[in-house]
């Protein structure tokens, strides 16, 4: 088999170093030279300091065959790639015509006098080939060092997105032989992490098939990473018999070719199919149910309130007779919202979720009633949740709107409304 | 001068080498360790291979006096924290009973029997010592190898950012002599990142304050970070400066010692001092506006729909009188929705955000029309959102609540109900 072939993220700025940004530069290369068949080895972030761009330079042009560099080519003195590049490797910087011709025209078509200080950005360092920055000011520009090929690019992400998808991407497809890898991730709702490790314990995988799991709240993922050249067809007979291990847990499936998505995505085909809606009251998820629908025209309603009493009220029951049990509470309560509503679907969530504990106690975790109304009965059950308290009312919506997914599953596709 | 106290961050897990899930942890910790008084020397990501979590640990062992480490302390085979830092620094993993019994425990509440597997997450290395994780089941452990102190955390945010605080700072901050800068932090809703700028250029700070922005949707933070040392005095004075210049833009001021906190706190304080209450309609923003005041017991209720027309009937209105343009709808709904909910404000937004765009084409800015109800009457406004959907919608939702916060602030404190 070929040696990987070995990339690197190499991020520079203070205000990445030091937490001001996020870095989601980093993020976007890795996935787009992943998806390449790259081997992502490492990515690396360091502050506007010369001595340490320069270490981390020198240290990457030694153990990667590509690294994409981004951030450090503007204008003012604390950008300092090029003159790191120059240091490290020994190639001193000299002005490239054509460049500083480029970032006169980028002001003149502005209006505005160039200012002196961006003569430097047109300094490149020796035997390397400028990349043209259409979107800005600052041109970058690619060289090979010891193994290493580099690419050093703006950290703007439009003009750095730009530059990769219009520059680099083809020189790195024409300079390696890359054979890109296949990944096929199960979603699943209901399941930890090491259970859904241990029901698939049965699973025979081979050596070369990577198996990973992800805590992507909600949801939790299983990931199939399938090397160049895997048979498709056993890749498919894997991934079946992990479905089937796995049973209803499984929500759907992406990199199959069939429709994936999250959650809402695959009740929403179920219930466009039946031209179905759904409506909603929400006491313990405060609003979660209805953001996890967003955008989706299948969500008739959601109420977000306090407490069970007030949902009753707005649904116009009589005062008084709503039982304090939430067990006896939520049923009454998903029963009127979809007589009220006109859905044909209703789902409840009661409890209430600690949001102002300032995580000095562990508050315990928090019980909460979920009740489904719809044309086949109504049923309701206890959920006991925990974590953070944005993870709680996650969980919360993610288990109702999963316990509609089941019973869509289970009840035979409607020809009429019922 | 004493010589700069030297931290490195280190990331781990294939989902944050290859893209699948930004790395926002890095960039807490970062802004954390840089408050405390520590000089951030790099941040490394690498995946789920032994060899090379094991090289990336012994580089930082000599060149770094604290690391903090984030991923890889789960149950299933591919989290090899532990493993990797028993082969790197020679310390064989054992059991250790109290993190055994912990994760017993935790499974316990939630009604479960311990999957096997979870005992993984009880085994530390040797000469280790445990941090409790009260969120989750990943024990975290700090180990002194060669000049550097590492810290251990899981992975899963809300986790991580617990430990760290109640358990990793305070050895920090007893460890070494760290001398901590301090950090202040403008929030502003409703001014771009280039308009702060703009405000304050007049502005004349000495050349050791660090003036930074950020976006921090749907809030916009101006951050100045005083050198340590720095005169009391001469920061709040220009810190009152900089909020005068910003006018009402600014929220709160985090850092002052003042109560700061975000939109939702800063507006709750001001319905608390009054016993008033909040109702909101949303058909922008898809439960944003219940979920950014999630936990506040002032919001009554928030009504999420698909359109004006099913928040007009479901508050009880006559069918087929509601004006179809939403300038005209809005307060009228606003209106209702108090005298209905008996809320002392209502908040209405109405306006339609493309989610399903793919963004192949920018679907172009979408105008939204914000309406608010009070004891002092009904006020209305439109206004004009970009980005991504789920920032449109957070914007929306802030920009409602703000103009709540200008209302509160306009109004004088009620002594009674009006």
């Amino acid at each position: 088999m070929d040696r990987p072939v070995l990339a690197e993220i190499f991020s520079q700025g203070d205000e990445v170093v030091t937490g001001q940004i996020t870095d989601t530069n980093a993020a976007w290369l890795a996935q787009r030279l992943q998806h390449l068949g790259f081997d992502i080895l490492r990515h690396s972030t360091v502050g506007d300091r010369l001595e340490r761009l320069v270490g981390l330079l020198r240290e990457i042009a030694c153990r990667a065959d590509c690294c994409v560099c981004t951030g450090g080519l503007g204008p003012t003195v604390d950008d300092l790639t090029a003159e790191a590049v120059a240091l490290a490797f020994e190639r001193p910087l000299g002005l490239d015509r054509d460049a500083l011709a480029q970032i006169g025209r980028y002001f003149d078509r502005r209006g505005y006098p160039m200012p002196a200080t961006n003569t430097k950005q047109a300094m490149v360092p020796n035997a390397s080939q400028r990349l043209d920055n259409l979107c800005g000011t600052a041109p970058g520009f690619t060289l090979q060092q010891g193994r290493c090929f580099f690419a050093f690019l703006p950290g703007v992400p439009a003009e750095m997105k730009a530059m990769f998808t219009q520059q680099v991407e083809p020189r790195l497809a024409a300079r390696f032989r890359l054979r890109p890898t296949r990944l096929i991730i199960l979603r699943t709702i209901g399941l930890g992490e090491s259970t859904l490790q241990q029901r698939l314990e049965g699973l025979e995988l081979p050596a070369s098939v990577r198996l990973g799991f992800r805590a992507a709240v909600p949801e939790n993922e299983v990931k199939f990473l399938f090397p160049p050249d895997f048979p498709v067809a056993e890749a498919s007979a894997l991934v079946d018999q992990a479905s089937r291990l796995l049973g209803d847990a499984v929500v759907s499936i992406d990199g199959v070719g069939l429709p994936g998505g999250n959650l809402a995505a695959v009740i929403g085909r179920m219930l466009l199919s039946r031209s179905a809606t759904l409506a909603a009251a929400e006491t313990a998820s405060a609003g979660q149910l209805a953001w996890q629908c967003r955008g989706q025209r299948w969500l008739a309603q959601s109420l977000v309130a306090g407490d069970a009493g007030r949902v009753w009220s707005l649904l116009g029951g009589d005062p008084g007779i709503l039982p304090d049990d939430p067990v006896q509470a939520g049923p009454l309560l998903a029963e009127r919202l979809r007589e009220n509503s006109g859905a044909r679907y209703a789902l409840v969530n009661l409890g209430t979720i600690p949001h102002d504990s300032a995580l000095a106690a562990d508050p315990g975790p928090s019980t909460v009633t979920l009740a489904l109304a719809g044309p086949h009965g109504t049923v309701s059950r206890q959920v006991i949740v925990a974590g953070s308290p944005d993870r709680r009312c996650s969980q919360v919506a993610a288990l109702s709107l999963d316990d509609l997914r089941h019973a869509l599953a289970a009840a035979p596709e409607a020809t009429g409304k019922t």
